[in-house]
C-alpha cells in the first residue's frame, strides 16, 4: 500500500480484489444486461439516475486528486530541507554536528551481533589503516542502493558502477497548477569523464480525469507516459552501446575490410533513452515495468533513501541474498580480498 | 491500489513488496548491524545523522496524512448531495426527470445480449403482470449489494436478509480537527419490527503518527480499533442468538425440566457488537476482516454502491458464480418461481 495511492498501473488494476472484474468483456455485459432486464422499467430507470450520479461523483473525485496533488507539491517542500541535508552530508560538503549523529542502538541489536561484532572489529581495524584518508561523506551512497534493491540492482550493469559513483542525489518535482499532472525525477552527477550532462531527468506523465469512455474505472491518477533526456557522452564513453568489428569481404576484388558498427548494450542509463517507444536493446524493461520504477523512485527510493542504504527497508529476498554474501566474505577473512572495497552484494 | 491513503493493517504490511522485511528480527540485525560496522566510524556517524533526518521526515509525513484527512473530509461533503439523492431515489422518496434517467446503453452491450434478452423480455412481462403495483425506489438496493459482494455474502445469513430489506443507506462520517483520527459507518434502517434503532453504527479508530519505538515502519494512517453499538433488539427478534433447549433431570427427585438458553449463531449484525474482543461466535470474523470490511465499506461500497448493484465493479469469481445461477434460472424458465423476486445470487 503505497503512501499517496494516486497511481493505478495501466495493465491491470491489480491490488484491491473487491473491484473490477476482468473477465471477457462479452460475458460480463451479457450478464449484466440479464440482470438488469429482469428489473421492472421503472425501476431501470432509476438506476440508470443513480448511473448518472456516479458520473458526478467520479468527476468531483477527479477534483480530490488534484488537491491531493497539490498537497503532495506542498510537502514536496517541507521536506525539501531534509533532503538538501541528506545531499551535503552525503557529499561530504557538510558535517554533522555530534548533537546532529546521535542515535540510539538498539539493545538486542547489538547482544546478537556479538559473533560477528568480533569479527568485524578486526575487518574495520584492517580497513581503517587501510584507508588512512578520512572518506568524504557516505562514499557510493547511491550505487549501494542501487545495488540493494532488486528492482534497481536489476536494471544496473557492470559498465554502470563507475558512473553511478558519480551520483550524488535523486530529486522528484511536481508539476505545477494548471500545468498538466507530471512529476520529474532528477539524478544530479558531479563532473565526471562519461557524460557532461550535470542533471539527468525522467518525466513521468499522468492522466488524472476520468476517461469519458470508461468513466467507472478511475481509480486515481495514472502514469500514461514517460520521456527520458539526451545523455551527451564523451567519446567512447557510451555505456549503452559497445563496437562490435565485422570483417568484410569485397566480392569483387577480394579484399577484406574490417568494419566496426555499434550495437546497443544493456545498460541502466537506458533509463534516460528519450525514444522510448524503441526499445533499442531487446532486454531493456517494458514500460509497464518502466512505469513502476518511476513510481518506486518517487514514492519509496528519494524519501527514504538512508533506509535502503543500511537496508532496513528492504524486502525478504534481498536480506537473505545479502546476509549469505556476507557470511561467505567472513569465512574467507583470511583471504586477501582483490578490491579494496567491501562489495556486500556478490552477484549470484 | 485504494484511493487515499491507504490504510495499513496491523498484520503484515503487504502490498508493496519494495519495502518492509519481515524476516526474523534477529537474523536482520545481525546482518544490518555487520554491514554497518564494516563502515569507517567517520561514515557511521554520518548514517546515523541521515537517520535522525528521516526521523523528521516521518514527523512532517504525519502532518500530510493529517491534512490529506482533512481533505477527505471536505471531499465527504462535496459527495453528500449526490449520496443524499441516491438515498432518497432508492427509498422511492424521490423521482428522478426524463432527463436525470438519460443513460446510453452500450450498444455491444445490447448486441450481445440478444438471445438473452428475448427470454428476458419474456419474463419481464411476466413479472410485470404479477408485480402490478409499480415497486417503490429500487427495492431492496443494499441488500443485492450485499449478495453480489463475496466480503459481504461471507457475513450474510439467511435470518438476516429479511432485516436488510429495510437498510436505507449506509454514510461515512469523518472524525473533525483536533480529534483523534477516525471514522464512523452508519446503518440507516427504515422502522421495522426487529429493532428500534434507526441507525446502527461503527467506529474505526486510526493512529495517524510514527511508532516512537519503530518510527521508521510508518506507512500512513492505519485502523487499530474498532467499536461497534448496542442493538435494542425487539423480545425474540435477536437474529445474533438462537434458542437451545436443553432437558435437565434432578439428581435427587428424578424429575425433569426444559431449561432455554441463549446460543450465539452467525449473524451479519455481530459486525456490531461492541464487545469485539470477545468473540460471541467462533466463526466470527477476526480483528483484521473486521478492519478489511471497514476499509471496504469506506473506500468501496459507499463511494460506488450503484456500480455493485449493477455487478459493473465486481471481481471475476462473484461475477462467474452470478452468471452460472442465472443461466441455470432460464434453463429452468418453464418451472414456476416459489419467490416472487428473482434471486440472482443462489447460494451453492
Amino acid at each position: 500500500l503505497s503512501k499517496v495511492i494516486a497511481f493505478v498501473f495501466p495493465q491491470g488494476k491489480g491490488g484491491n480484489k473487491h473491484f473490477q472484474s476482468d473477465k471477457p468483456e462479452g460475458f460480463l455485459q451479457a450478464e449484466r444486461t440479464l440482470n438488469f432486464h429482469l428489473l421492472p422499467k421503472t425501476v431501470k430507470r432509476r438506476v440508470y439516475a443513480l448511473k448518472r450520479l456516479q458520473l458526478q461523483s467520479a468527476n468531483i473525485e477527479a477534483k480530490f486528486y488534484e488537491e491531493v496533488h497539490e498537497l503532495e507539491r506542498k510537502y514536496a517542500g517541507l521536506y525539501q530541507p531534509n533532503f538538501d541535508k541528506r545531499r551535503d552530508i552525503v557529499a561530504g560538503a557538510v558535517e554533522p554536528t555530534d548533537e546532529e549523529c546521535e542515535w540510539q542502538s538498539d539493545r538486542e541489536e547489538e547482544e546478537l551481533a556479538e559473533d560477528l561484532q568480533k569479527k568485524a572489529a578486526l575487518e574495520e581495524k584492517q580497513a581503517d589503516s587501510a584507508g588512512a584518508d578520512d572518506p568524504r561523506g557516505v562514499p557510493e551512497f547511491w550505487l549501494t542502493i542501487f545495488k540493494r534493491v532488486d528492482m534497481l540492482a536489476e536494471m544496473l550493469q557492470e559498465h554502470d558502477e563507475p558512473i553511478l559513483k558519480h551520483l550524488q542525489d535523486i530529486t522528484v518535482k511536481f508539476s505545477e497548477p494548471g500545468q498538466p499532472m507530471s512529476f520529474t525525477l532528477e539524478f544530479y552527477f558531479e563532473p565526471n569523464s562519461y557524460f557532461s550532462n550535470t542533471v539527468l531527468t525522467k518525466v513521468y506523465k499522468m492522466k488524472s480525469e476520468p476517461d469519458a469512455e470508461d468513466p467507472f474505472s478511475f481509480e486515481g491518477p495514472e502514469i500514461i507516459d514517460c520521456e527520458g533526456c539526451k545523455i551527451d557522452w564523451h567519446k567512447g564513453k557510451d555505456v549503452t552501446v559497445r563496437i562490435v568489428k565485422k570483417k568484410q569481404k569485397h566480392k569483387g576484388r577480394g579484399t577484406v575490410r574490417t568494419v566496426t558498427k555499434e550495437v546497443p548494450q544493456e545498460s541502466f542509463f537506458n533509463f534516460f533513452n528519450p525514444e522510448k517507444g524503441k526499445r533499442k536493446c531487446d532486454l531493456d524493461f517494458t514500460l509497464t515495468t518502466d512505469f513502476e520504477i518511476g513510481h518506486f523512485f518517487r514514492e519509496r527510493v528519494i524519501p527514504r533513501a538512508v533506509l535502503y542504504f543500511t537496508g532496513e527497508a528492504l524486502e525478504d529476498d534481498e536480506s537473505v541474498r545479502l546476509l549469505s554474501c556476507v557470511i561467505q566474505d567472513l569465512d574467507d577473512e583470511g583471504e586477501e580480498e582483490d578490491e579494496g572495497d567491501f562489495d556486500p552484494t556478490v552477484s549470484i
